[in-house]
């Protein structure tokens, strides 16, 4: 398998290590349009002008190239909106800056047919299964990151401690989902400014007085 | 076709109507789970003991076939959801039914795959044509109508006038999303409660002093 640490002196590691990541970014653009479901290591193949052997050898089953599709997509996701994120002070700015950079992927089209997560759960929920487990798996972990950004929030005095993380993190990702979903099916961008400004009333009206009074720098402005 | 309305002496214009009804349950109930492109005549043929050819006649094509599955779907969703809210007193507390028949419907799983259109428009969101194009129209009817009992419920001075009816219907149905897709992908029914809590706070909150000193009646209630 191309993922072995089997460094070859002719780079062939490295060969493959691109030819995989360029398969991938492939796989997860076609996905979050046309549907997990309808990857095949074959339409890669011919795609990319590969031969359908050697990707067979490395993805082995249609399952475990949707699965291999499903980390690479979590990987991009990390990268432009988790790690982004967390340079932002920790408390309200970062919770804040979780926010403003999810409306970013979506409004930017990381993936072709915007959220792959959003796309790939409606069209695996009603399917039990390792990809569903999955994806069931890694929607927890997002929604575990947003409560855990509240509740940080709530510790440095950013947010009311009354407030309970998982309602709130529940709420911010269906304001998300809202907005990817008009985005997506009517183009409507203003969509992305009603879900940031939606979340932006909601997270000023948790914020306690003394904060506010103090100018309010650590809260969510308009932007 | 059978839907003309040439009543036959011998029932035959009945029965047509029943076994496309019969058809149609069964179209919308595999495709809120299995997806829209995954119907087929054939399929459904097979799976009623019907003839294919009779099909064919009925529906023509599959794309007629998909149409049809959604108007089928929106009249489901009339009867189940917006024809039992209309009951209610026209205000707050129609604006209210029409949000708890909304999650008590994706509770009951009316479709075996959850929200029928929530589960369409993420299927077809990225293929334009007449498909997606009869869904973004749906979708559109159905915040409108949320948007017109907020400005109901802003004319009988229930909800406070500076709210924007568009933003609050958006919000609204996002939590509706956020709800769907969480029972959907984890079967986790909290989310309905979740969602159910977020509107009634949002509401509450935008319930102008006077309504609420009065004993608030018009106010949703936790229920």
């Amino acid at each position: 398998m191309v993922t072995e640490k089997t460094v070859h002196a002719d780079g062939r590691f490295e060969r493959g290590e691109r030819t995989r990541r360029q398969i991938l970014d492939l796989a997860v653009d076609l996905a979050s349009a046309d549907g997990l479901e309808g990857l095949s290591i074959g339409g890669l193949a011919s795609k990319l002008s590969l031969s359908k052997s050697g990707l067979f050898a490395s993805f082995g089953s249609k399952e475990e190239l949707q699965l291999a599709t499903i980390e690479h997509a979590r990987q991009i996701f990390i990268d432009t909106v988790v790690r982004k994120a967390m340079m932002a002070p920790r408390g309200m700015p970062r919770l804040w800056a979780l926010c403003d950079s999810w409306l970013e992927y979506a409004g930017r089209k990381v993936f072709r047919g915007g959220c792959f997560f959003a796309a790939a759960s409606a069209e695996f929920d009603s399917h039990p299964g390792r990809i569903r487990d999955r994806l069931a798996a890694l929607m927890e972990e997002w929604l575990t990151t947003l409560a855990v950004a509240v509740r940080k929030a709530q510790e440095a005095g950013h947010l009311r401690a009354d407030a309970d993380p998982a309602q709130l993190a529940f709420e911010i990702h269906s304001l998300f989902l809202g907005a990817n979903w008009a985005y997506q099916l009517h183009g409507d961008s203003n969509a992305l400014d009603r879900a940031r400004e939606a979340i932006r009333q909601r997270l000023a009206a948790l914020t306690p007085e003394v904060t506010r009074k103090a100018g309010g720098r650590a809260r969510p402005s308009r932007s």
